[in-house]
């Protein structure tokens, strides 16, 4: 009764979807594996007792593999989601869906050519208690209509790679998700401020106040700090016409010890978001077992490569870059 | 190479567990049920797809089953304990162990006889968060040695059957064995206050204020409020010889209108802990997987038999009653 | 227009009176001090241009003197009170109104010979906004009856020469009046149970748990804890039919760094009741300068006292010990 | 030995400061009164024994009058300052310095020649316990150096003829001086953003999201609110390097009924700010006794002049405008 899966790229974040799947929920088996990397994808897959497959195309076409999960390099995120829709397997592609335009833009008119789902994106904070809370608030009318939305990320520090374009493309891409998913509104245009530089990032431009404006008029502010090292701390309001909702800090205990209380902030995503991890790949199982797809779809995953990118097109000019979506097919509605 | 359980009981409690064995954890199948009520058993192994028993020795001895959950009646938990022993097969039971302090003994007897742990019993506040993170700052020294512990447990109402009685029985032995567990230490002495009665208990003596003196002089002060109506809220507070620590309040959002912020108090022990059961319940699979059982032992199911008992004898006579308990077999040490 | 103060007693609350009264509030002067220790009633004086009496019958009774403020030794509050009472002037009496029960019965009957008020006892916490705020919730029916008060002080450490019984008639009393100005009731039983010593405290009982019975069958269970060391804390929770009311922490600014999160505990009691001191002078400086009191009175001295005493009682004993009052005259109704 | 003060302008706030000089705080007495409205002054002081001069000047000039308060209407207040500062007498007026910027300047070249402090503008935030908290958590290195400001205002309801101006002039001119205290820095860049509107404000740019940039490139975030409904809520978090430090939620008790908790938010500034309105009054009473000024000077009334005057600009051209500041006399550093 189980679903079988094959995963695609089994790096350091496929491995830990692996883990989820195979010994921490129910309903779900890992049978195939595929790896840019073939011995790699020996090793893992001899671990759990798995099949490997020379390319993704195989494992996806594989009569076994009931449903993908694409946590391969970036780049080939399309093929595989577009592989998988001729294929009519479900399949949960992480983020980013496409890194173009253009990719996304494939991969919705496969699908709704098609004319059902079948992709998720793995935008994990949709299925996070707080942000559900968050939104279920909004929804009930308590705060009045939403006007502003503040979003804060936070992170210790970053490899020596990462750029300020990462800071949109890989950190604020879920503060924009979470903004369209919280509203239930469309991001129109998007700026780029940048203040005085964290010394703890060499030249890096961190943090990063980024702007973006809905349809409805509703202004997103977002702090993005991904050197500020004290924790993994994820800040959010919504202000309203008659009120606000914050995300509340989720601690376990305080202590109170020398003069002060004291308590726990979040080291890292995983203690963070792996509540939400399991959520998402819980709902994603029992949806793709019935043929379809939970929560984010390929219209919001395009919604954040269109987003990000022309946020990383404002930070290179400087100036508001207006962000042009294509209209809404009704299959997204 | 999933765990094959066994099922004895399946009422309201069975079958909850049976929910998260089958569509929330990994590693686990219910293969038998078996229940008092042959009707109720058949309709739950029909909808799993599970084999029924017509008595629960004869569904602990069946080759099919790896291993046991007893969620019967609590007068019967003891024999379904004593013969899931003598077929060494690993047991988990819901609290109590035993209802009286002679069977519970003889669980002891049998396992500490057989020389390894099989039985578990269902103290699930050991597996939640707070709580753990509550031992673990008090093991590492934070806030000195632990010379007082509030603890309270507050739900909004109980059934009209409910007597003082069950406030220790059901109720307080959660306190009772938290204490222990968070302590490190072994109850001597019991007595209860009752202060005016909550006028929506109809005439139960509600709340109490239960006194529980540990052996190392510590002092354990529990109240409990059974008809509270504004939520499932369960508090807690060591109080060291430098600091004290606390459970922090678990909400998601705070929302500000009308002149206040608020925020939400879960309403039952399903949100409260729905967590820690699953928690509870995947160290068991792991556990039983491998033969043995995890956490509140055989051990910490007499202990809290006897402190109810004896708390119960409190509630009767009004006084300190003394609680005494046998040497503890190394196997529990 | 200002009221003009006589002080008795110029030790370090004395003093810090004084400062309150000249530097911080308006209405009111101190004109005349008097201590046991005149040169030290000398150089206050000079400091603030005021008069010295050799005792403090003569500064009672001097002309220029509109109303008394009593800060000397405890044994010797009652003959100053009951000569203000005499002198018909306005007097605070710092707590205890008396060490005994025998002096304080004296106060009452003197001044409901006269038939108003003329005496406030300093029983600050009545002042505190967070207590009044609790006291208004209760009072609001918010939380229903109130069935227990738990109350928590804790400082950081205690002088050598303080014992047990100090943690009753210096400490805890303030917990037993304010559970009486909270619960609006009377104290019947009390009993003190001490858990393991701190072992900062050299021999010291402490902590206590001190349990008070109120006449309504309300409990009250003070948790005093006198060398703590983290901080100066005031804990205080009411336990009603329906809901609870709780003391909030009061700080000023959180900070996240190092994985934490944290904030300031108060250092001492001037710190955590300073503003509550201000509003206890100034309500005292109104109603003074009108010829009479605020707040606590004589009634509330003498319970205290009475409670204390049994208090101490109970400690000799290791018993319930029952307090009894006398009828309480309508003048404090 | 009281400070003697005149009071020029004697509307809502005027009273409100005399209420507290007369009835709150020691060290001073109101002995002057003068207003457009010769019969409101006249009442006014009748109230309070003082004398009514004709005109502000006259009142300056009085031989009785020590130091000088200035709450007439805002156009006003440079006048009544320079005089003051030709009559070398302490003046304490009430924000803004002036509405023009030539007029500042006029009042800091008075000043400068003069050589000495004797104005302070009434910029109250400065002398909140919160905010100062949080001041010596940045001086004291806690976060590592600050990059962004993100400072709240809300408040329930504006009246009518209240415009977007407004919302720079009258209530983000406190954050914009709470960001230059916080930070110790100078603005160099203001733009304003404006999101849907509020519909509870009729056609008002409700709320404002304002952008100030600084010299050392530090961010300013401004949230104005400002009819927000549900109560007086001032918010503010800095971003450091290393940490960040956040205002704290100031509630005195927390009541859970009804599956919530909850606790209150201030009403108004009066509730918010009351505490600091009598500390800045307390540190100016001293400091007029000495015969100059404490706290926020002329060169901060000049430049949150500065700022708002290019905020207003900013609005109307939607641009991020400069902030042209002339150089710091050495009086001010």
């Amino acid at each position: 009764m189980s679903l079988k899966i094959g995963v695609i790229g089994v790096g350091m974040i496929g491995q830990d979807h692996i883990r989820r799947l195979t010994t921490v929920l129910a309903g779900a088996q890992v049978v195939a594996v595929s790896d840019v990397n073939p011995e790699q994808a020996e090793a893992v897959a001899a671990r759990i007792g798995a099949r490997t497959y020379p390319t993704g195309e195989a494992l996806i076409e594989a009569h076994e593999v009931d449903a993908v999960l694409v946590t391969s390099w970036g780049p080939t995120h399309a093929k595989y989601v577009l592989a998988a829709i001729v294929a009519r397997k479900p399949v949960f592609c992480e983020k980013p869906l496409a890194e173009t335009v253009e990719e996304c833009e494939a991969v919705l008119d496969a699908e709704t050519k098609l004319g059902r789902r079948l992709v998720q994106v793995g935008f994990m904070r949709r299925f996070d208690a707080q942000y559900r809370a968050m939104k279920q608030t909004v929804e009930a009318g308590a705060i009045g209509a939403p006007l502003i939305f503040q979003s804060g990320h936070r992170n210790p520090s970053v490899p020596g790679y990462y750029t300020a374009n990462n800071a949109l493309t890989d950190t604020a891409v879920h503060d924009i998700d979470t903004a369209r998913f919280l509203l239930d509104d469309e991001p129109i245009a998007i700026s780029v401020k940048s203040p005085r530089k964290n010394s703890r990032g060499g030249g890096l431009a961190d943090p990063l106040l980024t702007l973006m404006e809905m349809r409805t008029g509703a202004l997103v502010a977002i702090e993005t700090s991904v050197n500020i090292a004290y924790g993994y701390d994820i800040r959010g309001e919504i202000i309203g016409e008659t009120g606000v909702v914050t995300l509340a800090e989720s601690n376990n205990v305080v202590v109170k010890t020398n003069g002060g209380f004291s308590g726990h902030v979040p080291v890292d995503w995983k203690e963070r978001f792996g509540a939400a991890f399991d959520t998402e790949f819980r709902e994603w199982i029992a949806a793709a077992s019935d043929g379809g797809a939970a929560g984010p779809s390929a219209w919001d995953g395009y919604v954040a490569t269109v987003a990000t990118t022309t946020g990383v097109k404002a930070i290179a000019t400087g100036a508001r870059e207006l962000i042009t979506l294509r209209e809404r097919p009704a299959l997204y509605a």
